[in-house]
This record gives C-alpha cells, sequence and structure tokens, in this order.
C-alpha cells in the first residue's frame, strides 16, 4: 500500500475567537526572538545569529545586500502546512486558525512582514492565491485580493520591505488540473488569463520589480490523450496576451517563466532553461521575457545544481534565482533549505560574473522540513541558508578577484583569441581553410582538461 | 517557486443534509452502473466490460480468480481526493461530506461494498484510519474503529466480500512524522503498538488472511540526527511484540512486510525485499513475517518490475503483492492501474511456478490520476487493470504448459545437475578439486547468453 | 573497486593468413543462413524467421517497407566488441582478425552487406571510421576512406541496399576527448572539420539521403574549466560552415542532429531534441538541420520513450529515428533492440501522422547484448526487433483507420475549433475579452482527463 | 547512432625498444617531481603540495595516517587507460608500451612504487590481472603471477608500503561474462575457483591485510533467462569453499565483499550493504566476511553518499572504504576522486565514532578523468583527494570532541534510557503495557525534528 492524501484535520471556524490577539495591528507573531544579530563568533549551537551574513558589508565594491538580494516566499515560509502525500499538518501556527477567512489571511500577512523585518530580507515574493482566499466566483477572489493588496502595500511601507515578484497560482485549483493555458478547454485558460490580468494590475500597484510564470501543469500526464503542439501554440498566445496587457497597463517589471521538469505534471513543457528559451524562440517571445531558475528543479532535470543558472545567464537571460536545493537521492521536489558551500559559491559566481541579479534576487523558495515544527525553525532554516550564500558570495568574490583559476580557464580558449580562431569566431573560416590548416599544421597537441586541479583549486577556497 | 501544499476546501457540517439519501442502507451509490459483465469480443471504446477477466474460466487447472484474487484497497478507491502537493481535491464523491463524522464513513464502506460488488472483486484491504476517523484520544479511535468494524462485518456476511489485509496507519498523524516504531521517543512507539494492538484484534475480528506492516516514516530525513542502528533495534522490538501479541489472541493471519525505498521518508529501511529480509535475519524474524510486494516501490529501487517478487518467491517470502505500477521516467509513488501486458505477464508467472499467492492476493494498491474524476473512471481503471493481470495469467500459463522457455533456462543450468556441479551446489566441493578440474579440462567453451532470443520467444506469447 | 577498462587481447598481424578465405569477393561470411523468410505461423523458439515483418504486404496504402525503412548502423552490428568499461570483448567474428588493416575493413564490409541482404533491409548506416581505419595522418585516412567508398559503392549496386545516412566520428579518437566543435582548442576544432569536409563528399558519392551529428563530446565534464556560451558559438559557426560545404558541393541529403543528454560527456549540449531547437534557433539554424531521434538517448534524458520523436514531429523537425531502446532502470547507454510493442507502437502511430519518416528511416542504432555472442544472434536480435516495429505498425495503423481514439483526442480540443478558442488560437483575443468571458460564464466545468480509459483502449489494440 | 567500443591502436612488440630505459631497477618514473611536501600556506594554484594532510600530526590521541591508512588502487591509477564505451585512450604512460609482456608488467609495477612513494602512501591495492597478463591457460597465468609477485614482495620491502588488500578480476576475461560463481556452467565457477586459490595464497605471501571480493558479473542482465535462487546458492558455496580454503592456508586478513547495485551487469547480486547482509545471513556467512564500501555505489544504488558506510559500521561490519566518488547527476560508475568536504566529514565521522577503519584503510578507488593526461595530474588528484580526507577527519574530529552535535543527539532518543523505553530496548515490554501506558499518558509531545539546526551546526565544521 501506499499513497494517503491528506484531508484538513482541523475544525476552523468558532475557534477564531482565539486568535483574536493576533488580529491587532501591533501583535507580535514571533514573541522572544529579536531582531537576528550578525555575531561572527558565534560558536556550532548558536545557529539564531548571522555568522557571515553582514548586510552593509562591502565585496567586490557591493553591499552583500545589494549582491544577494535575499527575498522570501510567502507560500512556502507562511502556507506551508507540512502535509505531504503520505501525512496531515505539521506545522501548526498559533496565529492560523486554518480557515480561509480574510482575517487569517491578514494575520498570516502581518505575521509574515514580522518575520521578514527580523531577518533583516528586504524582499518577499507571492503567489496570488497566498496572500488571499479564492472567493466563490472571480469577482469574489478579486475583492479578497484587493483587500489583502491594501494590507500589502502599507506594511510595504512601514516596513520598506520591497515585492521582488508576484505570480498566478494557476495550477492548485481543480479547475486547472489538465492545465492552465494548455488546457483542452478554452473556457479553462480563460480563467488563467483573468487571473493573470489581475495579477499583473497588483504587481504593477504594489510595485513588483518582476512577475512570474511557473507552469506547474502545464504539460502532460500521458500523450495517448494529448495534442502536443496545439497546447503549446496555446501556451504562446497566452503568453503574448501578457506581454500585450502589461505594455498596456505600463508595469515595466520584467516577465519571468519558472522552468521545472516534472512534478506535479509528468513531463512539463517548460522542462529546463534551454527547453524555455526554446519555446521562447519557437514563438518569437525572447525579448519580453527571461527565466526564473531554481536549482531544485534543475537538478531534477538531470543536470549538476548550477548548470541552468550557467546556461541561462550564458544567454543574458538569467532573470532571477529561487535559492534552494534537493536531495540528489530523491526524484522529487524537496525545496530545502541551500546550506551547501559548494553550491553557493558556484551560483554566487555565475551572479557576480554578469554584474548582479537585479532586478531579480535571490528568493528562497524553500520550505522548513515538516518534521521542523518550532517557529524558530523558521529563522533557523533562513539564517543558515543565508548564511550559506553569504560565504558562497565571499568564496566567489575572492576568486574573481584573485583571478587565478578565471586566467586559466580564459587560457584555455586562447587559440581563439587571434588567427584562424578568430576567423571561426567571426563566421569567416571555411571548411576547406580548416582542412589546409589541418594538412600543413597535422594532428593537435592534446592538452590535458586538469579537472582534478581545477577541483583542488574550489577546495582552496571553500 | 514550486510547492504548494493542499488545504481543505470543503466546509462540511451542515452541508451534511444533502447527503441523507446515501445513509440508507440500500442507497445506491454507483446508479446506472450494472455488475461488470465479461464480453470478450468488446470493442475499443467499451471500456466498462471485461474483455479477458472471466472468473470461473479453467487456467492450468484452477479458476481465474483463484489464481488472481483480487483485492480493493479502500484507501486507494475510496479515501483518495486527488490532493497532490501542487493541488486541491479533484475526486469529489457524492456521498462524501469531507467530513470525519461516523455517517460519512459509514456511507463510504457502504459505497465501497457496492463498488466491490458490481467489479466481482471478493477481497478488500483497509488501513485502521481510512475506514473510521480518529478521534479525540485513543479510546474514542478504537469507539470509531468498532463501530465501522461492526458496519464491515455485517457487509462482509451480505456480500461475501472477504478482507485480504487489515493494516493500521502509523504515518499519516503528525505523531508519526518522526517515525512511529523507529521514534526517538517511546512515547509514540507506545502509540504505534497501542494502535497495533487493535488492529490485530479487528483483524482477527473480520478474518483478515494477513496484516500488512509498512513503515513509511521508519527510516531518516538526515543522518545528522539519527541513531541508525538504535532505531532498527526499536523496531525489531515492535516487530516481535506484534508477534507475541499475534500469537496471544490466536490471530492466524500470515504478517507482511512492503519494502518501499523512500518517500515520504528520504531512506525507509524497508528499502527493498533483500533489505527487509537482512532485517528480519539480524533479529531473528524471518520465520514470523513474509513480503508484501508492491513493484511500483520494486521501480523505485532501481530495480525491474518483477525483481522483487522473484527475489521474495526465491526464498519463499512472497506473501502478497500490491499490484500496481509507476512511470519509469518519475522518481515519486504514482501508484498507477498496471496496464502493460509484459510486467502483468512476469508477475503471473512467479505466482504460477509458486503455486499461487495463497494467502495473499492482488491488491489493487491504485488511485485513479487526480484527472480521471468521474464515477466511471474508478470501474474503467480496474477494470483495464484486471484485464491486464488476467491477459498476463493466460499468456504466463501457456508459457508454462508449452514449457519452450522453461526448458531452455534449465538446459543453461544443466552442468549443476550431475558431476562436479552436483558436488557444487551440495556443498561438497573445494578450490582444490575445482581447481584440478580446470587443469584437466582447460578453459570453459563460452556459451550465448541469447537474451535477445528469449526476448523474442516471449514477444510471441504476449 | 571498480573500474576495469578494456585492453586488445588479439595479437593481429600474421594471423591474417587464417582470414583469407574471407577476402574473396565472393566468400560467404554466414554460412548455412538463408535469406530470413516469413514465416506468421511459426513456433516461439522459431527466432530465425519474420513472424509479423513482410516488406510488400500493404498497410494504410503503402507497403511494410516503405513505412519501416528499415537501416542497419554498420558500427553496432559489425565493430561492437562487446568490451564494456570493466571486460574485454566477447564478440568474435571469424572474419574479423581484429587489425586496422584494409584487407580487415573490406571482409567486414562483405560480410555488412551479406547480413543486409539476407535480412532483406534496403538500408545501413555508418561513420566515417568504422568502415575505414585511421591512417598515419588526414590524408592517408582520406585514402583509406577511398579505398572502401569505392567497395561501398560497389556492393551498394551489386545488393540494392541504399545508404540511410553517414556520420563523422568526432568522438573516439584522443585528439577528440576535450571536444570537436566545442573545444578549446581551435586545431581540434580544424581537425574535425577537415573530417565532415570529406564526411559530406563521400556522404554525396554513396548517395547518402541523409547526413548526421552526434556531437559525444561536445559538452561539459566540470564547469569549473569551461566557457559555456563560447563553445556553444564555435558549435554554431562550425554548423555554419558544414551546411556551406554541404550547398556548395550540392549534396542534398538532410543535415541530422542527434541529441543525447550524457555519456560519455557529463552534460552534452544537445540534451534533447528541444535542446537542439533552442540552438538552432539561437544561431538561426533551423532551416537547415532536422533531428535523429533515439529512443534510448530520450529516456535518459528523463522522458517516456515516445516523447522526442512527438515534440521533433510537433515542429516538422522529425527526420529520422534511430530505433532501439534501454533498460529504465539503468542510467547509461545500453543501445538494446527494442522488443516493446507499446513503444514500437507510440512511435510509428507518430510517423503514421506526419506521412511517413522519409528521406530519414528506423535505424538500428542496436548491440546485441556482449554475452550473445552467436552469429546467429545478430540476426535473431534484428528478427525481433523488425518483427517488434511491424508489429507496431500494424496496431498504430489500425487505431488511425478505425479512428476510435484520434476522434476522442480531437474531441478533448474542440473549445478551440470555434468561437472564442479560435479567436484565441488566430492570436486575436485579448486579457480583458477572456476576463469578460469568465465573468460571463462562470466556473469551467470539469472535464476527466480519462487517462485510463486511453490506456484500456491501447490495450484493445496492441 | 551512439555506442563506440574502443579498440587498441597500439601496435605493441617491436618498440619495446624504446621503453628499455625503464626497465632498470633505479629508472625514474616520474623525473622532476619530489615526494610530496606539506605546506599548509600554499596558494590556490599549487595543487601539487599537502596543505592538510600531515601524516605524523596527532589527532584525537592518533596520527592522521593511522585514522586514515590511504591507499592507492592499482588498476585504477596504472592500468586505466582513460577508454570509454565511446573513445580510445588516451592515458599514454611513457614506460608502457601497451603490450601484455611480462616487462611491461614490471616497468609498471616499478613506476607504481615510485608513486606510492612520492605521495607517502603506506598502502596498495590490486586485482591478480593488474599486475600480472593472464597466460594461454591457467598454469601460464599462476607462473606469470608468480613472477610479479616476487618484485612486489621486493618492492614492498624496499619502500616500506604494504598491501591493503588484493582480489582476482572475475569480471573482465569473456569466460566470466555470465557471471563467475553465479555462471551458469559449472566450469566457469571452477575457473573462478581456481583463480580466487592462487589469490588467497599470493595474499599471504604478501601479507594482504584484507581480500576482496567484487562480484561485477554475479547477477542478471535478464530475469528471462535467469534461475536467481540456484545462482544465489551457488554463490554462496564459493564463499564457503573460500573461507575453508583461506583456514587451511592460514590466511589472516578480513575477507570482504564489496556491493554494488548495477553496472557492468544490469542487477548484481550485492546491491548494497544490507542486501550483502541479508546473502551473508541467509546463508550463514555473516561471521567469515565484512563489507568493503564504495560510496560511489552506494550514491548509484539510490542512497546518500554516507549511508552504506554508516547501515554497515552500525552492524560491526564496516571493512574498508574504497573512498572515491561520482556525479550525482550521473547514471553510471565515474570513480572520480572525492573533493567535498562534506562527504569526507560524514565518511570520517564514521570511522572515528568506530575506533578506526583497522585493518581496512581509504583505498582510492579513482581514476583521472581521461582528460587529465599528465603525469601531474595522478598526483594532483590523489593529493587533492588526500587533503580532502584529512580535512574531514578534522572537521570529523573537531564534531566529536566538542560533542555539540553528538550530545544533542542522544538527547533524541533519552527516552530509552530508562523506564518503559529501556524495557522495550530490552525486549521486556509488551503490546499491552504500551497501550495502557497511552491510555494513560495521552498523546505525545510533539518533538521538532530540527534537520536545518544540524545542517546549520555541520556548516560551522565544515
Amino acid at each position: 500500500m501506499s499513497s494517503f492524501a491528506p484531508t484538513s484535520t482541523s475544525s476552523a471556524g468558532d475557534r477564531n475567537a482565539q486568535f483574536a490577539q493576533y488580529d491587532a495591528p501591533d501583535a507580535v507573531y514571533f514573541p522572544g526572538i529579536p531582531a537576528i544579530p550578525f555575531k561572527p563568533d558565534a560558536g556550532p549551537n548558536e545557529t539564531m545569529v548571522y555568522k557571515t551574513y553582514n548586510p552593509k558589508q562591502i565585496v567586490n565594491g557591493r553591499s552583500m545586500e545589494d549582491w544577494l538580494r535575499y527575498s522570501i516566499c510567502f507560500w512556502h515560509t507562511f502556507r506551508g502546512t507540512g502535509a505531504d502525500p503520505f501525512g496531515f499538518p505539521t506545522l501548526i501556527r498559533p496565529w492560523d486558525d486554518g480557515s480561509d477567512s480574510l482575517a487569517n489571511a491578514k494575520r498570516r500577512m502581518r505575521a509574515g512582514f514580522e518575520f521578514f523585518s527580523k531577518l533583516g530580507v528586504k524582499y518577499w515574493a507571492f503567489h496570488d492565491r497566498d496572500i488571499a482566499p479564492e472567493g466563490a466566483n472571480l469577482s469574489e477572489s478579486n475583492k479578497n485580493l484587493d483587500v489583502l493588496v491594501d494590507l500589502a502595500e502599507e506594511l510595504q511601507k512601514k516596513t520598506g520591505v520591497k515585492l521582488l515578484w508576484a505570480t498566478c497560482n494557476l495550477f492548485a485549483h481543480p479547475r486547472y488540473m489538465n492545465g492552465a493555458s494548455t488546457n483542452p478547454d478554452v473556457h479553462v485558460l480563460a480563467y488563467g488569463a483573468a487571473q493573470v490580468k489581475k495579477g499583473l494590475e497588483i504587481a504593477k500597484r504594489l510595485g513588483a520589480e518582476n512577475f512570474v510564470f511557473w507552469g506547474g501543469r502545464e504539460g502532460y500526464h500521458s500523450l495517448l490523450n494529448t495534442n502536443v503542439r496545439r497546447e503549446l501554440d496555446h501556451m504562446a498566445a497566452f503568453f503574448k496576451m501578457a506581454v500585450a496587457y502589461k505594455k498596456k497597463i505600463g508595469f515595466t517589471g520584467t516577465l519571468l517563466i519558472e522552468p521545472k521538469p516534472k512534478e506535479p505534471t509528468r513531463h512539463q513543457y517548460d522542462y529546463d532553461a534551454m527547453t524555455v528559451i526554446a519555446f521562447l524562440k519557437n514563438y518569437g517571445l525572447d525579448k519580453e521575457f527571461k527565466l526564473n531558475i531554481e536549482p531544485n528543479h534543475t537538478t531534477l532535470a538531470g543536470h549538476c545544481y548550477e548548470h541552468d543558472v550557467t546556461v541561462a545567464a550564458a544567454y543574458g537571460l538569467l532573470g532571477s534565482i529561487d535559492s534552494n536545493t534537493g536531495s540528489p537521492d530523491l526524484g522529487w521536489d524537496t525545496d530545502q533549505f541551500p546550506m551547501d558551500i559548494k553550491n553557493t559559491t558556484a551560483v554566487m559566481k555565475v551572479v557576480l560574473e554578469q554584474g548582479g541579479i537585479q532586478p531579480g534576487g535571490l528568493n528562497f523558495d524553500c520550505k522548513v522540513r515538516r518534521e521542523s515544527i518550532e517557529l524558530m525553525d523558521m529563522f533557523i532554516a533562513h539564517i543558515g541558508a543565508m548564511d550559506a550564500f553569504a560565504r558562497g558570495l565571499l568564496c566567489a568574490a575572492k576568486i574573481l578577484a584573485e583571478g587565478v583559476i578565471t586566467k586559466q580557464v580564459a587560457e584555455r580558449y586562447s587559440s581563439f583569441d587571434s588567427g584562424i580562431g578568430a576567423r571561426v569566431e567571426k563566421g569567416e573560416a571555411t571548411f576547406e581553410e580548416l582542412e589546409k590548416f589541418v594538412l600543413e599544421n597535422g594532428e593537435p597537441k592534446r592538452i590535458s582538461g586538469r579537472q582534478e586541479h581545477y577541483e583542488s583549486m574550489i577546495n582552496y577556497y571553500v
């Protein structure tokens, strides 16, 4: 036997009374937890302090917070319940009555901004349905959203926290089970369009620096009942309408597509960075979108941690990063907090090389493990990840500042800097000319790739 | 971004009124759907009839239903909601008000027995918490269970459907998040013990032919906080107490352990068939348990579909089969309906060779896809799988009856039937003797493995 | 411990004498094996006859051989030795002295054409270095090639067997260890260019209907020493020179790129169909190339068997198919003979729907298992696979002729055939208009995806 | 297309003349490379010095070299050619003429001992066929072996380097293609027996501290032609004869089995640590064998890096470690040099906790990448890995010395130290008693698993 889908065990409703204390605008959601201090000499057991992350510290000419642009994803941190396909919710927050009421939504949002502030993180991100409950119909859902957007605007002003990106949840509601923009029924596509229309409007209002599309249900479970080409054509039509509407309302944030290979859908059309690039090129959309890369999705697609970050950057399309990780021995999405310094160094090296991730950021698209049930675990997890990326930044900055590795890489390719190599790069060379070169120069010298030497050099820095 | 854990959207409670029609003992839950007929000449679009499964048809001396012993897993078919880590429930049944009430539990059970009967399946299987809601404490939970066991007893008698196995859900409740018998807290282990004690009692009462243990949370997420040896010792102690209690109350069903490599836990101690055998041997439990093999788990463990069935049977430990499948390109548990005739043939060949699966069976531990929302889809899925296994049975029976393949396999090993080969098998040979044999006989002749020939022969039958 | 790279055990040279009997133009390489007959009523043990493949039989208006266009890959069938990373060669052919002599090359080629003819296959395919030994330098290698191309031309004429495609081996020689067109050293790129120049010339001479590029070493082992963008730019420059030279010499065959995700390289730039499409689009090459899809590579990339075939066809880029398979539980390239009828049906359905695979074909890029050491195993393996694809063709043809499934799929998308759906497809719709549609029409009806119904229908045909 | 099996390109034989300089007993194989110094303040580009490994440095009461017991695997370092399934050899050593001559074998061995000595490694390990060529028959092979064992004895004495383990190659020769001890033909089993008989004799002579069995071909490619149970019975019979012979000749080294899940065989019977334990228990062999764990195989089996090390240690069966790594995104055996400090820390923590790995060691079962063609790369790779394990040792020693983490883990399980928990551990508790405990004590308190806290603590040390 196996699958055990969770059902709600909360009774909700009349329990609301006990949550009243959290309704006040000045309610404290994390009592006893101060703003997280920077304490570089803290011991191993002190996991509620930053040991490396020091926002104003200058690294390669810019502040840490400017390079790292941390953001917290509202869903992962405030809407995750710890439910999994075999277990009920475990993460019961004292302010959350489990209901879909507006009051509950407001409590969650206030708790969120206290959390962002105590961590000292300058950005947040959300799906529309994270922050406000779905209503009985579209109008009611939009009205609910307006109420919470009002509160978000107020809290953003009050705390100085800004919106890295907004997105629309086009995958959780049953209507989207067969896809949103790729649904065989145009009625569902229309619903998704209406939702994104509203999403772009609130993104503009809240000053979102980006707007993300993640197509969790855009794909297929079985090719037997699927017309792949027609679905992709519809997806492209949908994105074109989004671009048109964005321009019409004057939203200036970057549109981002987030690749994922599979889960929940067996095959997702936005499999990985290169697949999304193919899609954008196929439909002439490559000037209008960049990519939001999640390394956890990258590894699920069969690549190494930093592959999609590297590939997207190579084509000038790295827009933002969902900075999480997975367990490489698992075949599903775990959204763990990134704690590996080698990985964070690799990612930050790409970010440094492209001159920063602006207007994107490092969004913590991470969930505490469902066994990490304490409020403190929420802090410990984010702090650990922020320190891990800060260490990655320092390592990468040192690697680039010293230039030992980068110089050796450049030398590997130096034969293309002049002569016949330069002619190849400029598109001037021909097969005849290259054959002549070989006939004159004979067999190439074999040159060691020196992988272990590079790995040892990295170990010097990490 | 990524994970979106579902929450309940049902309001429950007062909606109960509209479900009253389903409370009557003679209520019909699947109106318009007759007992599924056998119609061997049906066309492709007729997926609500058996084209191959004909229960009384004699195959190799026994009836189809005697070889196949189909069972339906109550949870998968009647408690699955279609919720997944990124989506809300989609499978809304007309009799199910989404509540945890006893009345709802009864409606579900009556629907179940109508379903079993209309399909003509002779067995069912359940977890304790599938059939009755968890109460405020253990006593109340047990009381709820008694109410539903009364009804199950009544419905079993009325329909003739029997209980293939019962099991206890020791993984969904938050108390088990860190394991049940391997929980670091003995209090949780005790709770699991109390639950299994009751489970064995009701299994006895309902005439269960087996009792299953699936350790979904028995394992680790991180070795950093885990004492592997101590946890495995506790698991063994737990099983020993189960054996003692089983004997004490005179429950005569077979105890079965079901392997699974991972999910929900990162590593489950019962990884695969051989791992469970190691565990049983390590703790002297191998005479008391057999294995319940799920091919979907087998493939997740990195093996071919029929591997664990074959290995368990090789050591006389194949007790029962959870007959489902997965998509080999996915890394998580999909519990799909088995539709591949090559796979079902391979499994049924093992079952035929060991003379049947009694007192186990082929339990459909399968969920309809969350997009298959119609009541009819429940039937179509089971019918398709039953026909697939019936076709597998016919293929396997023909393979064994004709004996072409089995004879060729036996010949491959014939050098061990006499002479020095027989001495090796009997444990009489020595290295010195074998060296002498080689010095006298020289290099062995190389003999083709003929894999493609075997594959072609199988294609003749399938 | 683990890896054990094979070394040659043959002494070569003076043993040539004993191979002289195979040097004669009328030598028989497969004595006792006749042209393979069609014998539909053969028994399971008769694996040296076609039970389904009947070349002239008409299926949906065209002959089987016209739909299937079988081809045999010279390397896999005549140059494979059975060596693997842990074992020495096992496949010792009586005519092959293991040397790199021209005489040996000729014997192999003559054996090949006897094999193609006895199987009744109309096409073959080869890498340049398969058919002729690499010489001490480029000129010598080209001279060797000319000798064997002369023989190939003669044998093609004599037997009527045609060349499906030629390709250049730019991965086996040590000079290519760090890539050919993506090598950091332009000297190596130049060598590859010279080799492809010659390859296109001989392809033209032998009437190749296609020319294939497989970039086994075009990728990276470690990002630490790699400039991804520069390497991809060089690869594009290389392909542009190939296109220019093809046009210059008037070679009219289709240029094909074959995707593979990894192995031998950790990451290959041509990861899968969509990745190659992204590359072609990024560099404006999409009008000049089509794809050669190998399902074994497709599954290694994390997709289902027919995914890349489907995706390439969806964009009009399916040029040819390397019809093999793998074991889904293995993570490396096994190039097994395709024996699964469900898989072959899925592929042939795509081929039928696009009106044939011309000028491509179904090339058997398959190796007999290294344990299948008999000459007869070579035949059995190909026959089994040809019958499997012929059965797939018959199943797919029946599915399309009856139209039950295709009609149901078309109906799933019918909302896009008129009204607002048609406006979306034409690119005329807007978000405002779609929102209005939802406000007027409310929540979409939920429609079952019916996956199990489709699976049952497929089981009717297969 | 895809697979391209390598063939030898060396002409051998008469070229021997130029290798004569390496035949002298005082020949220098690595000119210009000194004994590797310890230089803790070396810069990133200095990869030919130890920055951490300092053999005599005392860590937790013992010397580094005593904890680490480094060994070099002769095959990986001196017999690997860089050939892969798609490429010819790239690693051409100046002393190696590519021939199977005894002279060549001697040159390789002398080069090996110079290499061991310059690295300062105290152990080596080998397969029988690594050090001496296979002869025309068993007697000749044994004679060849004796010649090289003479030399090994001399060089061991001269350099002080000792033999960690010997093993027999029962997988590379074609006779073993269908298995050695599990071959369907007893003649092949006999050949393997004769080979191991000799192997044990030379192991004794050279003072091997262990003897390893790796069953690369003991498993199946297809269940269709396989009798799993009979094969496993034969494997057990084989091991029993080995034990008997070991005792007879008085060889006192530990017998070790090395698990691997697959490759070259589709399924290997020694899949992972627990599978081998099951086998040993099934056949009463668990007192005679321990395990040689290779993390690269562990990850291929679907586990985390340190899983099998942990599991084997938990049952007192961790005998030795093949200290290498793989790329988690690849599905085959890469035998890379271990460079990840988190991984080496995890392994060394287990070794420290069990009080050392004696009489086993950390054997570098690693191959330089085939692109790392310089002699210097051999050194850089080993140095990098030795430093990585030395850093892991220092981290693990500090973790254990400070005790912060271990104490927290112990506290997690403290409920089993007394009261009812202790009764469970002693096997005294019953289900009835535990149920009573729950009825009296109610619902267990939920306790956070704190995974992120543990991960942060580890990051403090690493």
